[in-house]
Formats: structure tokens, C-alpha cells, sequence
């Protein structure tokens, strides 16, 4: 991500764990701050949205499938502040997983919904609701 | 904005226009590419986000209201990859304006829900409806 999203670099991203079912993704607070001193909304919803397409995409790669990856639509609730380093957690299960990758090898185009919830200092702070579409690349969404 | 959310000049976010009931900002594609060569999602998320948030903080300011504005909560739809410069474009009516700012003399305290829309090469690419709380300052969200 931080070679094809430039973004990525600015927001600080790191990766933490990935275990073919889960992904965590963290941001420090520091590039990320707003005019009070806690995280932007702005930087929660990146670092939420990269982790729902992470998970998907490590599972296309695992895959070998050529594939282009959008977000489609996401509902994110701002619960509390973040004042720390923050955590995002994504995970599906096998059967979600397997369901999503053979649409994919059947159709060349499959969809998937996925939670993801971002924790600061132990205390979620957001969580987001994202659906995703895979497309087979050159059938893209729009030209 | 720039001044007080680092992210911003990663985005390098642009304030094209606003005339009291309605702002306009903008995005140049290049630093918010992905691995697609179009907008990242979560740029165009940062992008609306501040569009709404933006346009609240103007009116409290014209108020010499001193707040803090959150986000609350948000729903994006992604209609269209964006190619190019987006323009993201946030209004409300003078009877919304003056409620919420009523509310906020009266209560120190007051919700506006508003809906953003993004545009880039003319076609529609995302729309976002968010709503926003403002609170005095030191009777925060949380410590």
C-alpha cells in the first residue's frame, strides 16, 4: 500500500498482523492530529477503509488473481475521539472468505461487506460497515 | 485548515470558494492516486469530510462562536472513480444556518446533519451526508 497509495506515506500507515483471517493496521497520532489535538475524522476513515480493502486484497493475492479492488459504499460512526496511536481490525469468516473468492474465479467480479473497527488507548473510537467490489482489471467500473 | 490538520497539505487540499451558504474545496489528483491511478477512497472521504465540517467551522467563526466541531457520523457512496482534480461542494439553506447557530448560542451545544457531494471532469464520483456536533470548548466529547 505505501508503494501504490502515496497517501499512505503521509498518513503513516503500518501494518501490524495479518493471519488469513484478520488484518491490523495502525496510524500514530501525530501526522493524523486536528485543530484539537485528537485524530482527524478524515484519517480514521483512511485507515478504516484501507483496512477492510487490505483484508480483501491479501486474500485476491493469496489467490494469484489479477484484480482491481473499490470501495463501493461505507457507513462510519465517530464514537469517541482518539487521543493515542489507533488500531484496525478487520476479519471475516472462512466460509465468508471462500464464498468470496470462488464469485471472483467463477465471474471474474465479486462483492463482499465487511466491519471495521478502530480502538484507541483500548476505547473504540470508529467503526465502519464498507462493501467492496472485485473486478477482473480492464472490465473497471467506469473507463 | 492547513494550518491545523498536517493532513491537509499532504492532500493538499484547495478552497475554491465560499460565499456564506455554500463552500467549495478541491483536490489535485496526483498525491491521492491508488494503486488504480485513480482518487483513494479515503482521499475523497478526507476531502468531503472537511467540505462539511468546513462550512459549519465558517459559520461559527462569522458568530465568533469559539467550538469544537466533530464528526459524528457519516455515509459515503462511491458512484465513480475520479480521474482527475475533484470538487467537493457542501450547502445549506439560511434557515438551517441560523438554527444551528441558535441552538449553539443558546445551548453551547448543537447537531446539523448536511449532505457533500464531490465531482470531478463534471461526472458525480461521491456523496457523503454527515452530521456534526459543535460544543463549547472544555465541555468536550470526552476528556
Amino acid at each position: 500500500m505505501r508503494e501504490t497509495i502515496p497517501l499512505t506515506r503521509s498518513l503513516d500507515l503500518g501494518g501490524l498482523r495479518y493471519d488469513g483471517s484478520e488484518l491490523i493496521l495502525t496510524l500514530p497520532l501525530a501526522p493524523n492530529v486536528n485543530d484539537k489535538g485528537c485524530a482527524f475524522g478524515g484519517s480514521m476513515a483512511c485507515l478504516t477503509t484501507l483496512t477492510g480493502w487490505g483484508l480483501l486484497r491479501l486474500a485476491l493475492g493469496e489467490q494469484q488473481q489479477p484484480a482491481d479492488l473499490y470501495i463501493q459504499d461505507q457507513q462510519t460512526k465517530y464514537v469517541a475521539p482518539a487521543w493515542a496511536k489507533m488500531y484496525s481490525r478487520c476479519s471475516w469468516t472462512e466460509a465468508e472468505k471462500s464464498e468470496f473468492l470462488r464469485n471472483f474465479a467463477r465471474r471474474g467480479k465479486a462483492r463482499a461487506g465487511v466491519s471495521i473497527s478502530c480502538t484507541s488507548d483500548d476505547i473504540e473510537v470508529c467503526k465502519m460497515d464498507a462493501r467492496f467490489v472485485a473486478l477482473r482489471p480492464g472490465t473497471s467500473k467506469a473507463a
